[in-house]
């Protein structure tokens, strides 16, 4: 039998879907699972892109250019300049997600054995986008106890040598929910700058900011035109994660150049996803206001339930629908796989993502987990009751004085 | 500046689509551009599959799991079985478009500085999906007098080493439109075996096969289960190519559970793409009844018209939609060019691709182009008397013993 390769072995397993077989033995069981695992929000897709969708006139559903269509791509760079952000059409290509965007831009920009500095806790498929293109993550750690604010620029200027290329934010964050301000988007500005390193920028939670905060964007930056890749994804923004439509943007002409010739390959991203994208625009900013308004109140209340629990810590969120909790527990892996296999309430569970997968520095995010708040509020009371529950009876909780010391000593 | 990859700068550029501005300026200047240069079908996408989008009754366009809805694989290894290619559900895994599918599988079973070995002239961006995943192409050249038959087995043994890791198969052939033979696949097969070898199948033009021919699957070969990736598309099957949605298919349980770690970092396929593939599946025989017999008959004027203009051949192929013709010309790069930029009839002219970009041996396909028969026949003919006329006039012809000599001397 032929071998698989090395990189195929070094891929990381998807930390958030690997309890996947467990919640499906729960359900099989007759059990209702609660998913505040996954960023799949609850909220509709705005009526006039589904509408868009049911009165399309195609004959043939054809490929579109490779970077896309150019009347979506128009449209698109109206959008990011109504939101401040000087994006011109031909800066925009069009990708399959901005999960392509991302595996594109780390192909383009990262030889094999290069290093990116990230901040941890991070998206964790970041790792395996930058497995595919042999580059090295060097996780830099922000710390729950500063509520995941950016670590200090003297701590990447230690990890960066001669093999460091880029860095990469995640504005807001996931898993954090963090929203960096403007002078941390600057402090990354301008070590990009000192050390010409690309910026790889995920904002795809842009429209997710709360009280009254809005995001600074890299591609504001002054000073660093060619080295800020802007990822973006319409799967959030407005609920069609299934549309797989993202976008790779930049002011870098070698870099766009470049990107094209893997676009080419691939020959189009998705027709029909892309037609939903571009009635997407046309999406009202009442329909925003009211998605703010929900997760605001479901942030609000998930957070205070969670820091009401003894021996929980939860910072509050600004941003995107995630937020990360420290919890009075030996293990997150075998908490979350414990919720679904052997607890329930009212025959009901719920299923959390272990931050483990968040973190690549080995033993962070054994007491931490990162909730979705993407439940709407009848059921986010019902999982909040249940982890209150689970946290009494979990045969690994730790006493609260553990769990101080722990988290301290991380 | 920071600088690009290595990766970046090695890609191919698309041989198909850097003629393109010279398409655009043409247009720009009035003239019509009849395109047989690609593979974008004219044929109308089934009835259904339109009428499913347009009467989907989602509120979210979610996610799908990342190896595909499982209903849409339980009825595609129905419909396999029903072509007799023994298919199970478990084996599929669906994908952004075939180029996914191979991308994934090049990633999956191959080390940077592997060898894989290509019948010559091949899809070009097999090359970039090479480039990729780090992979050196070796070309084996099929010859134009052979009519683009297997190359002799004692060809491929030559070729093979220590580093060769698989053999890419295209049947029906794209750009060729040959047909291979039941002895050809098995033949494959039993060097596969021999030197334990994967065989990627592009098997994507399976129900264009004429002349009562049917294809060989090279999932029915024998003593190679862990050794066959099966790729697979739906783009051209049912005229649907930007719903981009493919499929690796594959017994080797090694091979599955890799290319699930890419296929999850990148989260799902497109859904909107997924449920019009799902309702293609049911597309009746007599849509290909009739897509055949349209193929079938542009196939036989063009060759036939080819055929007759003096200095010109061009073998009969028995699958896919394209041919390759031998024309009597200095550098068929020029000569697509000038069709563009100098020439025109009726003020109308021909993009057609030129088969350098199908070889990576150098110097092969400076005669060659590839047409694909894509467009009705009253504008085929139209094409067919603008190819005959250019090369009347074009400056760079060559006398008619040359071209022979030039290709007996390939």
């Amino acid at each position: 039998m032929p071998q698989i390769s090395k990189k195929a072995e070094a891929m990381p397993e998807s930390p958030i879907r690997k309890l996947m077989p467990y919640a499906t033995a729960a359900k099989a069981a007759g059990k209702r699972v609660l998913h505040l695992n996954i960023g799949q929000p609850d909220i509709k897709t705005p009526e006039a892109v589904l509408d868009t969708i049911k009165n399309m006139d195609l004959e043939v559903i054809e490929y579109s250019n490779s970077e896309g269509f150019a009347p979506y791509r128009e449209k698109l760079s109206a959008y990011y300049r109504s939101h401040g952000i000087p994006v011109e059409t031909d800066h925009i290509m069009i990708t399959t997600g901005g999960s392509e965007a991302l595996t594109f831009a780390m192909m383009t920009c990262f030889n094999p054995g290069d290093e990116v500095i990230i901040p941890e806790p991070y998206y964790a498929n970041y790792s395996g986008f930058a497995t595919m293109a042999g580059v090295k993550v060097v996780p830099i750690t922000a710390k729950i106890e500063d509520g995941f604010a950016l670590p200090p620029v003297a701590e990447f200027e230690k990890l960066i040598n001669e093999r460091t290329r880029g860095i990469v934010l995640c504005n807001p964050g996931n898993p954090t929910g963090y929203l960096y301000t403007r002078d941390e988007v600057k402090a990354i500005g301008s070590l990009a700058q000192k050390h010409d390193l690309y910026i790889m920028a995920d904002e795809v939670y842009r429209e997710f900011c709360y009280d009254e905060a809005s995001p600074f964007s890299t591609y504001n930056l002054e000073d660093v035109d060619d080295n800020v890749v802007l990822i973006d994804s319409v799967s959030k923004r407005y609920s069609m994660c299934g549309a797989r439509i993202g976008a790779l943007i930049t002011r870098n002409v070698q870099v766009r150049a470049a990107a094209m010739k893997f676009a080419q390959a691939r020959l189009s991203p998705p027709t029909l996803g892309q037609i939903a994208a571009e009635a997407a625009l046309d999406t009202p900013q009442s329909y925003f206001d009211g998605v703010i308004e929900e997760y605001v109140a479901r942030r609000n209340f998930a957070v205070k339930v969670l820091n009401d629990i003894p021996g929980v810590r939860c910072p509050m969120p600004r941003g995107a629908f995630y937020c990360i909790a420290e919890l009075p527990i030996d293990d997150s892996d075998k908490f979350c796989q414990w919720l679904l296999e052997s607890f329930s309430l009212d025959n009901t569970t719920v299923m959390l993502a272990p931050a483990t997968g968040f973190y690549i520095t080995p033993g962070l995010g054994k007491q931490e987990v990162r909730l979705a708040y993407v439940l709407e509020q009848k059921d986010l009371e019902l999982a909040m009751r249940i982890i209150a529950a689970a946290l009494e009876a979990y045969p690994g909780k730790v006493a609260l004085t553990e769990t101080h010391s722990a988290s301290t000593s991380l």
